[in-house]
């Protein structure tokens, strides 16, 4: 059954097609904010159309689950977008963030076409 | 004092060392397997020497601790190789593979110069 056993879809996860919606609608500087309990399929939904539309995509994770989840979704949605003859690449480095006013370091990801 | 903070080095990491020095022997097709412990600095020495070897590498990966330290080996071998004038990518994919005779999805990166 291959690897996307791994991946229960639900249908109507609502909140990742809002931010999906958003990125879309906003310019390319809109960052998707990723976390463990995010759905590979619908962040890597997200990736793809972000992509299709601006040419890149960036993605932002704090902690070990929601980096996990990142690199899921992008080797995804590689699967999404190579029928249209798009090689996506990623490029991971590190952001100073904070969050409730402490300083944590996230895992920035830029997706682009390679 | 920046990002660097979180991994602080162990100056004699040997098996990482011994790990890198197989890695850099043999040829191309060497994987560097990490888990949730491998140093990010270590790796991203053994990402750096592979890539200068054989102009790309490709690390394995079970569970998000170990997924996170792939990310953050990649995102400091970046920096390694940059003065070189190579700027690296990844790409992520899946990878059934068997531990102790169970089936587990690894994620699989490859990295190489843009």
């Amino acid at each position: 059954m291959g690897v996307f056993n791994m991946f229960e879809t639900e249908e109507n996860n609502i909140e990742e097609k809002k931010e999906k919606e958003t990125s879309q609608k906003n310019d390319v500087n809109d960052v998707l904010k990723v976390s463990s309990k995010s759905d590979p399929n619908s962040v890597a939904g997200a990736i793809a159309g972000t992509i299709r539309e601006h040419g890149e995509a960036e993605l932002q994770a704090v902690g070990a689950g929601a980096v996990n989840q990142v690199v899921k979704a992008i080797a995804i949605s590689r699967g999404y977008v190579a029928p249209s003859g798009l090689d996506l690449i990623c490029v991971p480095g590190f952001k100073d963030i904070e969050i409730n006013g402490e300083k944590r370091t996230a895992i920035k990801f830029v997706v682009e076409e390679k």
